[in-house]
């Protein structure tokens, strides 16, 4: 997907993100870069998981790693731009975001890979939505210019979790868990607490 | 340290592998390839367990991310020769090696951080030690091509480490506990099994 028009229903999200958490979520710029690096590098940690997890999926071993690879690249471009700005990169609160979505997930293999993909593909698709609203709110500039490069690469590592559990499991029931992980993925978003987060309701 | 002449006391370590652990490795070198994907993608682990543990050390932020990216970078190059060679990457055994040197790392900050430095400075020594005699003992070709350029990124990783630790901690101490680690570390590497790993000793 290229950083202009943007389209919800092919990132599968089941409901768009309000239209007043762009402008909201710029007026506490600081506090989301913050929360945007740890997020990159959760986002590492994540896939790399899974290489541990899963040594014996071929499809996973490259792409999960190149795409952890991307993440931390990501992660140190955004600790430059909080260096740019003056502040400081330190301790993360837990995300309540990431902890409702793992609930999801469920327990016995091989539905864990399955969920935990999908559940991977959702993230990155709120991220690469949450993003575009950032880009356009934000005055131009090096940020708005950061969201919309970023959001692109967050669009294809959406498409990459969906096409390498269709690789492993019946594309049918990929479609089906998809669509049923969609709409709780954003039950969950529309009921957190409003905070500077990326993945959280808009900051008062 | 450039992939020519090797220099043992550079790297800190405090005893040679014996000349003989190079051609038995090599004549193992299906297994020393599983072996050593595992090592690369437990390697950027590694740093990533150092960034999640230590966010409020700026030092440590880039530097680790970025070893980690290249440690996924070699991890995907060597998947590439096991393929090539018609291999099958998959599930590890746990390593005595790194499960004993851990056992070496005290318990209390900062000191957990200092050892873990360390730990983490010898684990690349050795390993660049083991390439340079792999490079050595495998035949002209691809793969004694594929040690000959890694070990020069191992060098540079344990310098990375030891130069971190310098940076949080008085490099006297440093010294002085690198020393006592490096002791620990080939104790422990002579009485491991002979196994056909990167660190062990030499298959039979």
């Amino acid at each position: 997907m290229a950083s202009g028009g943007f389209n919800p229903p092919m990132l599968h999200l089941h409901q768009a993100t309000p239209a007043d958490w762009g402008p909201r979520a710029a007026a506490h710029i600081d506090e989301i870069l913050i929360d945007h690096a740890h997020l990159e590098k959760k986002a590492a940690s994540t896939a790399l998981t899974l290489l541990f997890r899963y040594p014996d999926e071929p499809a996973l071993q490259r792409p999960l790693s190149a795409l952890a690879r991307e993440e931390l690249s990501h992660f140190e471009l955004v600790l430059d731009h909080i260096d740019a700005r003056g502040g400081t990169f330190g301790k993360a609160f837990p995300s309540a975001y990431a902890a409702q979505l793992s609930q999801q997930i469920r327990r016995a293999e091989p539905l864990r890979l399955l969920d935990t993909l999908l559940v991977c593909a959702l993230i990155e698709a709120r991220s690469c939505e949450r993003m575009k609203h950032l880009a356009e709110a934000l005055p131009a500039g090096p940020l708005a210019d950061l969201y919309a490069g970023l959001l692109a690469s967050e669009a294809r590592h959406h498409t990459l979790y969906v096409d390498l559990c269709e690789q492993i499991f019946a594309p049918a029931e990929v479609r089906e868990r998809l669509s049923a992980l969609a709409i709780r993925e954003s039950e969950i978003i529309a009921a957190l607490p409003r905070e500077a987060r990326l993945h959280s309701r808009a900051p008062a």
